[in-house]
């Protein structure tokens, strides 16, 4: 991970990073030797990143981690301990003069297309078209692969969650199980623009201008035990300044009111351990106050407790924040929860006492999710760890790296497998979409091809069968492929992080709903253009040898 | 990830790391603010680091990421920049002098204990014990846990390889897959402790002194498509010098002899572009030749022709390495490959063509590897990709930092569900053994009581259940955790990675391997002694209010 202290991009760190040429597999190197050893360092070729199966069993993806693959071609460069750890571990039969010539490359002749950081994209389709000398962009291929698979594969879970959890307000805490820190850091920045709100990472808030909000921890009580609020200060000034009055005594009166308020056993001791801690608690953090209900709390003590101190602060000019939940029955807590407020809210006036938080944080997933919205529940904020930074339910995206072309020549690879043949040829993509602005199909083209017009007839093809075609009338067409690197330049300016999560947000309003539904979604189409259909199967009959069968 | 460049540890890197005080979830920093408020600065705490549930459906788990979590504590400490961005996201009501107060705080005070890195470890077991500055000591919670979790959980994920691969070659390649940059050094690093042989990751190889493994590329040969090698130079001088001969001469006249031999078509063309290409790939790496071998290839040409040319770089003195299979039915491709190996050892006296490397890497898993056992293959090397390095079949592991004890008073966290409730007081922890080297049970004991003696009878008590207890009388016993860091100062000499390595072998060893085995092990015993059973039961029952129902 490059570290980027303010999130834009304008000025590009030049911090040391382990992204750097070693971080690539030890056969690029043996490659590149192999195509330097044949003559072949004037070579050109174009190579396509893409993915053939969209994760999570859903049918888009979020483009992400362009960024880093541009800082990484910028500073692309062998080191001189690079150089010699190479000649330590490689063959001795390799040429020294190979060191010289890797010591001398660059980024430099690289030219990188790409589709906007932040789009939603499909199977097939090129997210990134790499053009430049073939050692060059072949020994970059490891390291794009790494930066993309991961920062797109937690933008589109961020986003899926997102997606199913409607107007909630989410927030990835998930540093402690994340794949190292980086694994940590990387899932903060790529949650945030998928679509989460907030992260508990303060160094990702450091680095990135990621929002960081606080969850509170499960056993920050535990340190507090016997602490007993009686024997300390609890006294607290009013916000807007004044004589200071007694948090304790105030939380008791309410407490004694809500018992009534609630029809809740009289029997429930009006001073508990608890309720003490709370208020030593809400004295250190009279604004924003917020604090764990236990769930197995069978007398809704710790609710109780929370409206008391909350009533008490509010005396005081403060407003408490909500609670949190991370065990038991949360949809039924939470609706619990939200009934309790809501007679507060109407028995004292009270509007803002509606809109406390009640957060839920146990092993939140997808699935909980949509089965918490199937109980109607009142969670008006997820926090969200594991599953959403280790994408527990697929941990790897499968992006791959392809030669399309060598020295104006097409190149494919070929499988008896269609799934696998990789579509020949340097390619341009356009969306093409209705007049209510969704996207209809994807459409590649040969870059040799005419541009798709707006209101013109097109026909689309399927890549693969031929029987699949249709004609399409976009309303209007936008050109993925853009250039962002050429002659050692950036040749547009990056966006904001914030920039790239507006860009998730409006990409995927352009999908309709039924291909981002979690239950059998719909598949988005990226076709082919019919001159680029007979292309492809032409090389592919050319290349693939007849079977002789007798 | 700290870099450090020979993989030794006797001199600690300083380099910038995004290990930093920082890499925290906030919720930390505002607890420690109201510790702060509430002055408990002088406060002393003991703090176990441990998980409750083995990952991967096992019953044992490697303990690693020790030595992170050490070099963390060393340069503890927040930097101006992290202490305005702190005053500028929480509330503004929080004290100025607190940020003094955090600028002051480093880990002098800390003492750690920890179980060796790289030993075999089990649920509730304390893997580190961290006692020191309440305030200082909870600060480091986020930190050490995402430093332990992940390592523990690609070295255990690796160990599981090594046991269902008995003596085949692993070779971990998931870096284009992986979570990031440093989920893909972290996991080539963990992974190669764990029981993994070599990684493909260059930089993990010249960061940690790992052996590095190139792999061919799945497509190499499809940028040389079209260079034949009937037009191109593939004359190589013998290994032991003298005149260049014809490689692709050599070559031909191989083939025909093998197509007798295997008995296979003879209308198998003797030359085509596939060889031709593996003639010029030979010339340029004449010493450790391996391809690989698509297994669609109903003629075996892709066999044949790889035998043809590791004969003609025989005849010249070079040895080559072998193939590589990454698709179809890999058990029964091995075994092909092996007979004709074996065929061409008889046939031409060539006693190390038997042992050419046959390696599979096709989404190798656990699974796959049993099931292949059970067809008895013959490959004899892994590429072990994406299900290692994330972890696929489990990408968390989910260990806690819990609090046992606070200015010499236990600390328990009470919960309704037993498996949640913790272990009060400082405790020890030894392993004992049985006379013929086997790993009997671990015993926690309080720290205040003598240590368990070899040879004599101790009672082993269940954690939670009374009636589970069992005499025991090891004849060793073992000291598990032991003081790192004290003062400042690491109080013990840091093992290297391959001395790691070299512990979780034995370690694993000293485990009966019902433990180990994939279906159904046999649970290990974590027992407590009887007045540590008797301490946490009474702490539980004091602490834990007697329900009032009625």
């Amino acid at each position: 991970m490059n570290i980027n202290s303010n999130g834009t991009n304008e000025e590009l760190s030049e911090n040391d990073s382990i992204i750097q040429p070693l971080l690539t597999d030890l056969y690029q190197i043996t490659m590149a030797y192999a195509y330097w050893k044949s003559g072949k360092t004037k070579d050109y070729s174009v190579f396509d990143l893409f993915f053939r199966k969209n994760p999570f069993g859903g049918e888009f993806t979020i483009f992400a981690g362009l960024e880093e693959c541009l800082k990484f071609l910028k500073k692309f460069r062998f080191s001189k301990t690079d150089l010699e750890y190479l000649k330590q571990i490689l063959p001795d039969s390799i040429e020294e003069s190979f060191f010289n010539y890797l010591s001398s490359l660059t980024g430099h002749d690289v030219r990188l297309y790409a589709i906007a950081e932040g789009s939603v994209v499909f199977p097939r389709l090129p997210l990134m078209r790499v053009e430049g000398p073939l050692i060059v962009v072949q020994l970059m291929e490891t390291t794009f692969l790494n930066l993309v698979n991961f920062a797109s594969l937690v933008a589109t879970n961020a986003a899926r969650f997102r997606i199913v959890s409607g107007n909630v307000s989410l927030i990835e805490c998930g540093l402690c199980k994340a794949q190292g820190p980086d694994g940590g850091l990387s899932a903060s920045k790529y949650s945030y623009i998928g679509g989460i709100d907030a992260t508990s990472n303060v160094l990702a808030g450091k680095l990135f201008g990621i929002p960081v909000q606080k969850i509170n921890a499960p056993d920050y009580l535990v340190s507090l035990n016997g602490s007993s609020a009686n024997t300390r200060n609890t006294h607290l000034s009013p916000k807007q300044g004044g004589k200071p009055r007694c948090l304790l005594e105030l939380t008791l009166k309410w407490k004694q009111q809500l018992l009534i308020l609630f029809k809740e056993n009289s029997n429930q001791n009006e001073m508990d351990d608890e309720l003490g801690n709370l208020v030593l608690q809400a004295v250190t953090f009279p604004d924003g106050f917020m604090t764990l209900v236990h769930i197995e709390d069978i007398e809704r003590k710790g609710l109780v407790n929370f409206c008391a101190v909350a009533l008490a602060l509010n005396d005081l000019g403060y407003r408490a924040a909500g609670i949190r939940l991370n065990s038991g029955d949360l949809a039924y807590v939470s609706k619990v929860a939200n009934s309790y407020f809501t007679k507060i809210k109407l028995k004292y006036k009270l509007a803002w006492f509606e809109h406390l938080i009640i957060m839920a944080s146990n092993g939140i997933n997808e699935d909980t999710i949509i089965s918490l919205n199937e109980q109607i529940h009142k969670i008006n904020c997820f926090g969200i760890g594991r599953h959403l930074v280790t994408c527990q339910r697929q941990p790897a995206l499968g992006c791959v790296f392809k030669m399309v072309e060598l020295n104006n020549q097409p190149r494919m690879k070929l499988s008896q497998d269609p799934f696998k043949v990789t579509m020949a040829g340097s390619k341009e993509a356009y969306r093409l979409y209705s007049n209510n602005g969704y996207a209809l199909v994807d459409l590649l083209l040969r870059s040799t091809e005419q541009p798709p017009n707006e209101n013109e007839k097109i026909l689309c093809r399927h890549p693969l069968e031929e029987s699949k075609r249709a004609y399409m009338m976009p309303a209007k067409v936008e050109k993925l492929l853009n250039l962002y690197w050429e002659n050692g330049q950036f040749t547009k300016k990056l966006p904001t992080l914030k920039e790239i999560k507006e860009k998730v947000n409006n990409s995927l309003k352009s999908l309709r709903s039924d291909i981002k539904r979690n239950l059998n979604p719909t598949p988005y189409k990226v076709a082919v253009s019919d001159e680029l259909y007979n292309f492809i199967h032409d090389s592919w009959l050319k290349s693939a040898p007849i079977e002789e069968l007798f």
